[in-house]
């Protein structure tokens, strides 16, 4: 097989990268190769970037120049790490990508995101995931439970109004609907263990699909 | 008035920096306000960005990558410098800008005019210059001249080869002609004191023409 290309896309506080762990520990024990990661992604010239964005001194970035840094990253990351593990035959489950750009800068922060898309596209070009799952929260419920999480260390982004975070949600709305080819909805106000079930399940689907669709 | 953007472009060797200096004195002595600068300008992000681009130890960059961080920087450059430059009713003097990109990366790097404007127009915002002088020399003549000027020191691109510089003269030559109404061709052949005075000429011209349609 060629390889999977999958990511998890949410909130805040959607239980995404709890899910995405637990995930990959099944999938292991099904047999199948899988390699974990989020951007950066310890990518050296992406850690950079990263850097550049989240110094607490940059007060003057434009929204358009962080917008383009991401992307910078994105692209590193994907050249660097993504695609090598699926030319190795990995299921790749990432952490965030184009989505979260399209959702938080494009539409919450502002700029547009067919404007955020453009870029995003030069970024990828056009290795869209294969599969994307929205790890679907109410932003109220979503930041409750971050506040319940002692262990969490709260980013930048937690600290936006629920206002904010409303709108990051409007907008996977709108995603889902423009790409419900590539993007499949997970309730993820149940239980971690329920979730995480439910979560494999449409994994070893897409799976199937994938080997039959190659078979044929 | 309300600012004037003028970019100057060209091949390595054709003189344009120096050009650039002499008619910033000229117009000053003509009483003009003028503000002459370069990416990445001095500008903190820009700089910052333009160091993870230089870094030799970036073996592995991608080129696309390498065209996203120029676009961030360019965006930084313009927000923090030019724009407010051109609000104060300067005349600003860029060396180099957006069609430097198209034609070295866009161009010469393969990865396409048509995609590498597309980010570039994120990162401007429809902030094009009023004015792009070209300062045309065959890329043969261009680095003939680099090689007996002993005060110059080379950079990355001045040891590229032959072959490369003809196919960024080959980009100014399409960027001439899909941006006529933008682009004046300037010859850079004869010697630096005649260049300076045909640039002023130029540059005076488009002053004149943009005082007459503000009055308008």
């Amino acid at each position: 097989m060629a390889g999977l290309f999958i990511t998890f896309e949410g909130g805040e506080g959607a239980g995404k990268t709890s899910v995405l762990q637990e995930v990959t520990t099944k999938l292991k024990q099904h047999g199948y190769k899988v390699v974990t990661t989020r951007e950066p992604g310890g990518i050296a010239i992406a850690e950079q970037i990263r850097n550049i964005i989240l110094d607490p001194t940059h007060t003057e970035m434009d929204a358009r120049t962080e917008a383009l840094l991401y992307a910078a990253a994105r692209r590193q990351h994907l050249v660097e790490k993504v695609i090598p593990a699926l030319s190795e035959g990995n299921i790749v489950l990432c952490d965030r990508f184009i989505d979260s750009s399209l959702a938080y800068q494009g539409y919450a922060r502002g700029i547009g995101m067919d404007e955020v898309w453009k870029i995003n596209q030069f970024a990828i070009d056009n290795r869209m995931p294969d599969l994307t799952l929205f790890f679907d929260i109410k932003p109220e419920d979503g930041l409750k439970r971050i506040g319940q999480n002692e262990n969490r260390e709260q980013n930048r982004l937690d600290l936006e109004n629920v206002t904010f975070h409303q709108s990051v949600y409007q907008a996977y709305q709108i995603l889902l609907d423009r790409f419900a080819d590539r993007m499949i909805v997970m309730d993820a106000n149940p239980t971690l263990n329920i979730v995480v079930n439910n979560t494999l399940h449409v994994i070893l689907e897409k799976i199937k699909e994938k080997q039959a669709s190659h078979n044929r």
